[in-house]
């Protein structure tokens, strides 16, 4: 999908973000916010919000003094999900329908999306926790279901780290099926990398890879060849996030999307409101399962 | 007070409303938020926001079709506020402190205020309208009762079209003082501007004038003599909205500035929660009064 007018605030957001967290000086924040406008000036809205982000985190970590100014944040919500993973594994365990109830969770972890929000504090996961288990899920759930049941070979594209704890649990309940669990190739935002996946004990449950691509989505064109040949050969892929959805959203593959609706932009794309929990495959029109 | 890195998304989006509203093709939108971008590339930092969002919406009238994109939302805020105004003017009457339940209301209408917010619908009037007449009101009202109960001479700066409405509530209140209600310039954003003020009726109670600028506050050297005179010379001045209180808090002048807070910047500058309501004189500390 294309970026739209309302993707360039929220772009920017980020970049003050990304700024605050590395240039202590005011000098030095205004003249790297300067960099980004700049570097704005030339966007091409014909991209995916994801390419175009691409572009702004690119130019900002050349500027940076760290190449990865989230990584704290990273930890701290790795931490916090480590700490709450046990318990929720339980509830997944004890439901009357594990699946249904590890893919509400896997959504719910969704929310610790920093692109989408400037901060997302351990209030909001608290908050966002007491309501998942009775969050209606939008889309194909019961299509999602029997194609786990079906699946050979899944491909899990995460999304944040924090939430890729959250993964972990909906992983454990897709059977049989054999699982790659791909993350981004570089630190952008708060994206899960490869150390994100080893600190959830990914690696003991399913094939770690990363996608070669420092994009904050799945921008096919720019990831490895290793990942393009999972990508061919899954015959199920689970994107989670909405970064996942705006790169893949025309693809042709079996992909069914998992996440929560953040902005109006992609709430009015997918048809669904903004707060709401989707899985549903790409390409298929909106409607509630369950 | 100066621009912070979180006013630029603001910016951003305030920019995109208003190329929406005035360019339907999606060419002409791209073109004109370069354009915006180009202009915020030379942003300085140690202006305050209006004197910067009034570069961006200068730069943006003199490119779009029309110098008043706001004018169809304005007019629909002022015909809705029209409505309101019997009933609540008979509430604010029927109460027990009528200049405190104006003061109030006064600041609920603070909410329809375009340079904060995308859109204001009626639903988010009407569900503020609800919870008015127990809102707390943080700051120095005891000290702005008593400031009006002395004062010969009121400056009352406007705010938004539609929230015009309610200071005429307010004005009403104000018993003997001579009012001087003072609207922009010209057209910025959903700012009120004469037009504004003669909808609500303003010059049936108060001596209406403009203050000379299109800038989305009250910058005093962009201001006509005229307006200088009249705020020179009142012995208080009643400053609604958080673009007045961006421009004129250092100000050393008897200044009251009522406004409901809704920006993460304001709220750290001012002391008070976002979605606080405040009546509190410049320079004094925040504190809870009513």
């Amino acid at each position: 999908m294309n970026t739209r007018l309302d993707c360039i605030p929220c772009f920017i957001r980020q970049a003050a973000d990304a700024v605050r967290l590395s240039a202590p000086s005011e000098e030095d924040q205004n003249r790297l916010m300067r960099s980004v406008l700049q570097c704005l000036e030339n966007i091409d809205l014909r991209l995916a919000p994801p390419a175009a982000a691409q572009m702004i985190h690119r130019r900002l970590r050349s500027l940076l003094p760290t190449g990865d100014p989230y990584r704290a944040s990273k930890d701290r919500h790795n931490q916090l999900a480590a700490k709450l993973i046990p318990s929720i594994r339980r509830r997944i365990e004890a439901s009357y329908d594990p699946l249904t109830m590890a893919v509400r969770y896997a959504i719910t972890g969704n929310i610790i999306d920093l692109g989408a929000k400037s901060n997302v504090g351990f209030g909001d996961i608290y908050a966002e926790l007491q309501s998942a288990p009775i969050q209606p899920i939008f889309g194909d759930l019961e299509a999602f279901k029997k194609s786990v049941a079906r699946a050979k070979q899944i491909l899990y594209l995460a999304d944040n780290a924090g939430e890729i704890f959250f993964d972990r649990l909906l992983i454990e309940q897709l059977g049989s099926a054999k699982i790659t669990l791909a993350v981004r190739g570089k630190p952008v935002i708060n994206d899960a990398t490869r150390e994100d996946a080893l600190a959830s004990g990914m690696d003991e449950i399913a094939l770690v890879i990363d996608n070669g691509s420092d994009a904050p989505g799945t921008i096919l064109e720019d990831c490895s060849a290793e990942f393009r040949a999972h990508f061919d050969k899954a015959d199920m892929i689970i994107a989670k996030g909405q970064g996942n959805y705006e790169s893949l959203a025309n693809e042709d593959r079996p992909i069914f999307f998992l996440f929560r609706t953040k902005c109006s932009v992609i709430s009015r794309r997918s048809g669904y409101s903004i707060g709401t929990y989707v899985a549903f495959r790409g390409g298929a029109s909106p409607r509630a399962d369950c």
